[in-house]
């Protein structure tokens, strides 16, 4: 079979580490899981600790209102900690705010931040404040794995069912929408014009909910879990490189593609799939299901009145194949998650090589 | 008793937290301890969480060197959770890198953490890395305090004895050279010059050591321990705020003054005094010890060949005095540490009110 494509940030993070001592209490092997795992001595637990930060998205003009970059400094983090099945301890910030601010922005962004940690049941136990020329947020997570038994990416295996905690699509369709609006007119190989994305409608709200009661719901059943952060595509691939197995992602595009990342796509022609590629992606939860587990899961899915989404199996081959009508697409993921830093984070430049790439 | 001078940045501070949920299992106010302090559940311990990040000192020219910079971002968070006498589990990092950034200037940086990292004993768990137009650090640390029993910044009373873990002011020195270096000159209402202020030698280096071992070791004996991150006075002040009391300095300068701190001022006339405000300190821990304590306290800290230094004692009257030579300076020490925010960030202004303020 072919070599995988090698991920340009993978190579970047494993060099920028390599220097590091590792954790002797720490469980996980870089990258194995959403959230780093270390064992608390005298304890049977695992505390989950995670940071991620709202940076390339404000300065890009991604995320431009302040309650929602309050908002998603907390979900990023929250989704991290739901990826694991942690029960939530609390949240700590480190906000850099230019001195010249608006307060009733940072009012409203710390709104966003205060209305996200009640919904996620994240309180924030404190933080740190900087001033700096340019706003960016970061937060960093902790959660507790009382039995010592979290989610990782990594137990996936052949024939494990292949399952969604909600629809896809939405954080990249936003993501054309935000970055494409007043973008310059560009063309791909086939035609297809990155310009005309913009939806007919008013715009797509990205406003993701947490998903840590259904991570901690699934901790007993799932055999891996990750979130979409980076997008569905992404995570179907790092998956598969994790795992050493495939996918094939047989459910119908319009049964797991979010209704509103639908309607953006149908006047502009833009393949559904597209919005499945990433960079930008929905935080929801990307999970494999054993098969001998599948009735005892969606029982306890249903118990809380929760619908999760099959979307296919894990297959031997380390492939990923996704249905698109009446046919299968094999999609060079690897390729895919490189294509934006390749491209230089044009957007528009971006959207028009994955359409080409779907026509190959 | 005249009112205590309110502080800006506290204010500023409680302000932003103001619509957040506290968390149920955290134990410590806002400000009453360097770490937030989490208890588990089914544990007796207690998680201490911390975050700080390298901004103003990069954007400034405070810190110029990369590795520098890498060895800081380790080494203001360690200092938080030795100030509650916590174990280290681990730290995240979360870095902000332009997009431009010298490979080189990287490679240091990230040897600058490793090398912290070894030295405080504190690994590297995991992180997120940003790309974003300047470069900025963020280090969130994990401690474990086994027993439930940390120290905080409340519990000094009058007659408690004042000691700090090592010599204080070459933070205050350190800043000092490297942003007066080169500014222009600057005459305060006394005739001091701020430009005078370079040092005869060669260039002070500032790269802290870790005081995890000594947080631990102090912890049954201290009654309240705060980091002089922010300068040894506005240490000072804080924990007069938040105990209602205050702190006569008995000891000469020249005993608990850094060496190298004590000649840059020398020929230059600063007030050696002045490089204990701030805001730039130099991450040792300034504590208190009951009297009844002290004697056991010091037989521990000479079993570890560690000489901490007395620098005298709790007041009743929440007023700051701090002996220079044969007189005793009552340092107003709100206006200290509002005095840089108000100057705008000049060092150089910065520098002359400082020695006014000591002329009044």
């Amino acid at each position: 079979m072919p070599a995988l494509t090698a991920i340009r940030e993978n190579a970047f993070l494993a060099a920028l580490v390599g220097g590091f001592l590792r954790a002797p209490r720490q469980v996980n092997g870089l990258q194995e899981s959403d959230a780093e795992l270390v064992r608390l001595p005298g304890t049977a637990g695992l505390l989950a600790l995670t940071t991620d930060a709202i940076v390339e998205e404000i300065q890009t003009g991604l995320y431009r209102d302040p309650f929602q970059i309050g908002w998603m400094t907390v979900m990023v983090n929250a989704s991290d900690l739901a990826a694991v099945g942690a029960e939530p301890l609390g949240l700590l910030l480190n906000e850099t705010l230019p001195p010249d601010l608006d307060a009733a922005f940072l009012a409203e962004l710390q709104r966003g931040i205060a209305m996200a940690s009640r919904a996620a049941g994240l309180p924030v136990l404190g933080g740190d404040t900087n001033i700096g020329s340019h706003l960016q947020t970061c937060g960093l997570a902790v959660g507790w794995v009382p039995d010592g038994q979290p989610m990782t990416r990594l137990g996936a295996a052949p024939g494990h069912l292949l399952y969604t905690t909600g629809p896809l699509g939405r954080g990249g369709a936003y993501a054309c929408q935000a970055l494409l609006g007043n973008a310059p007119r560009t063309s791909g190989q086939h035609g297809f014009q990155a310009r005309a994305v913009p939806s007919p409608g008013p715009d797509l709200d990205f406003r993701p909910g947490p998903r840590l009661h259904e991570g901690q719901m699934l901790r007993p059943f799932a055999s891996a879990c990750m979130d979409t952060s980076d997008g569905f595509l992404p995570t179907l691939d790092q998956l598969m490189r994790l795992n050493g197995f495939g996918f094939e992602v047989s459910a119908d595009l319009e049964s797991y593609m979010d209704a509103a990342a639908a309607r953006v796509n149908q006047p502009a022609a833009v393949p559904p799939w597209v919005f499945l590629a990433g960079p930008h992606g929905e935080f929801e939860l990307v999970f494999t299901v054993p098969p001998e587990r599948e009735a005892a899961f969606l029982e306890a899915a249903r118990a809380q009145d929760w619908r999760p989404l099959r979307l296919g199996h894990v297959t031997t081959q380390p492939v990923i194949r996704l249905r698109s009508g009446d046919r299968y697409l094999a999609l060079d993921t690897g390729r895919i998650r490189n294509l934006f830093s390749e491209v230089g984070g044009d957007a528009a430049a971006y959207l028009c090589q994955l359409v080409d790439l779907g026509h190959q």
